[in-house]
């Protein structure tokens, strides 16, 4: 569904900010608690945290991360998944959210609604409060959500992505590749994955795939030192082999490069003791994957036989 | 300064994502931590506060809240300054923020980093730290920079807007109107006043006036009651009467209507000693006019005498 109206009735400008809000808090509905600690003062309260607090921000765009094919509530779902999987990334709980919207005069209030009952259902879901926001008038023919999501570390721990160290090996959540033909719209952001991978001792330094292997991995590679990745340990979703059906480029290159795979890349300690590591994984989440892709060695390239990450490019934003 | 280019060499577009984010960490400087506590990771990490969060957000976007008429650093610290207000009316003290970009590819690196420099300068004055953001491409044309500020309230009390009874007086600080000819460049949030606010027993409701008085008071006004406004009380600013002469409107109605004052709306109780209070204020803000502007009756309509505040419109969105 497109997000603009040609009908002046149903748009945004139409109803005005008053009316627009009174909307919003509707449709949020319990996801959206009471003042002072929901919509509707100059600032949102949230109760201190006992842990460290988890800060994140990304944003949907009409025309970049959807399209008039995405029906309105999977927009919603989408923008607070992407910041969910960010939490997730630091091994910790979501707790509430601000989002500031920038929409045109025309925007539709048929599409603002579902996006907002799609946020709602989601933040449900993951026990997200919307808590505050912004709305203001943007240029014709934009609509943009900005959404900040708080979270708080589930242990004394906070797992960054700069804590790995020669010898350390090298896993990924899941199945990578061809997420464009629809899982970026139903993926479940990796929560009590994260949030238990980062109770193990053994787990030194973690973050989400959102822009592909191929590129997120250099961010946890320390300095003077490289990924050895073992050919063929790459676990190539299905979506990506019918994504290189389509494209002709390969399979693995779909798994290695397309971005949006919301899987986690998790680094462990060389002296881990690696089966009793997967035992645990494996009765704690039967059905998630979980895939030793290599291990970090000294050098500036690849050693013999390892897979050549280089020639593969990941997604870089503003390129 | 326009915040586009023509010449590619110099847009955002040919930095890239990595070469621009190391360019902001080095614009931001001292006003950006260290990560896993600023920019580079998945989340931004705060350390857990004493009392309560307070989060607010809200953008700058281009053709809208700045244009090619305003220097780059003045658009950055207006961004912050903003949301530091929203802060303020709670009686809050700001602690750390985070900034989602939407640029057009041809977005200027020169106009940004004016744009940073100009917000870490205002970061280190009211001591907030920029701990994290993102940064997508927008559509052609489109510059806006959405922040989300949290801070924390300096006491066990966080004032909202809803307090108010019967009775209760309407005070203001400083002055208003006639922002549009450059105050809203160059205005300083009342965080310290909002903070002494907070602390003083008798005040039992608060807002910052961001879209005229005349809008913003219905937010603190009970259902039932009407603000009775003392004529002549309002504190009219010499930008409210320069407005006025050239827009044939009042300056009365400058002063109500024209947003962006970033001053306090702050409301105590109808037993107060009064004297006593503004004496207090005087004592602490020397420099700071206070107004008493009137009190809260009951009623639909304002009494005989009092200012027909519903003749004036305040600013609303998306109208």
């Amino acid at each position: 569904m497109i997000p603009f109206t040609s009908n002046r009735e149903s748009s945004v400008q139409a109803q005005g900010e008053l009316r627009l809000i009174a909307g919003i808090k509707r449709w949020l509905g319990s996801a959206s608690p009471q003042s002072p600690f929901g919509i509707g003062d100059d600032c949102a309260v949230i109760p201190p945290t006992r842990h460290h607090q988890l800060v994140t921000t990304d944003p949907v765009i009409f025309g970049r991360h959807f399209d008039a094919s995405v029906p309105p509530r999977a927009v919603g779902a989408k923008l607070l998944k992407r910041n969910l999987s960010d939490i997730a990334a630091m091994g910790g709980k979501p707790v509430a959210a601000v989002i500031s919207l920038a929409l045109a005069p025309d925007t539709s209030v048929v599409w603002l609604r579902g996006f907002y009952l799609g946020l709602a259902r989601c933040a449900l879901t993951y026990g997200v409060k919307i808590v505050g926001g912004d709305i203001t008038e943007g240029p014709a023919g934009f609509a943009g959500a900005f959404l900040t999501l708080h979270g708080e570390s589930t242990g004394a721990r906070v797992v960054t992505r700069s804590g790995a160290r020669r010898g350390d090996w090298i896993y990924v959540t899941g199945e990578l590749g061809g997420s464009l033909l629809g899982h970026h719209f139903r993926f479940h952001p990796r929560l009590d994955e994260g949030a238990w991978l980062a109770r193990q001792p053994t787990v030194c330094a973690m973050m989400d795939v959102s822009d592909g292997v191929a590129k997120d991995l250099d961010s946890l590679t320390p300095k003077g030192l490289i990924p050895a990745l073992i050919p063929g340990a790459v676990p190539i979703s299905r979506a990506a082999r019918r994504a290189a059906a389509q494209s002709g480029r390969s399979p693995l290159a779909h798994a290695l490069c397309d971005g949006e795979d919301y899987e986690l890349l998790v680094i462990i300690r060389a002296r881990t003791d690696r089966a009793r590591f997967e035992h645990a994984w494996r009765k704690r989440f039967p059905l998630v994957k979980l895939s030793r892709l290599g291990h970090f060695v000294t050098g500036r390239r690849p050693p013999t036989g390892a897979l050549p990450l280089a020639d593969y490019h990941g997604y870089e934003h503003l390129r």
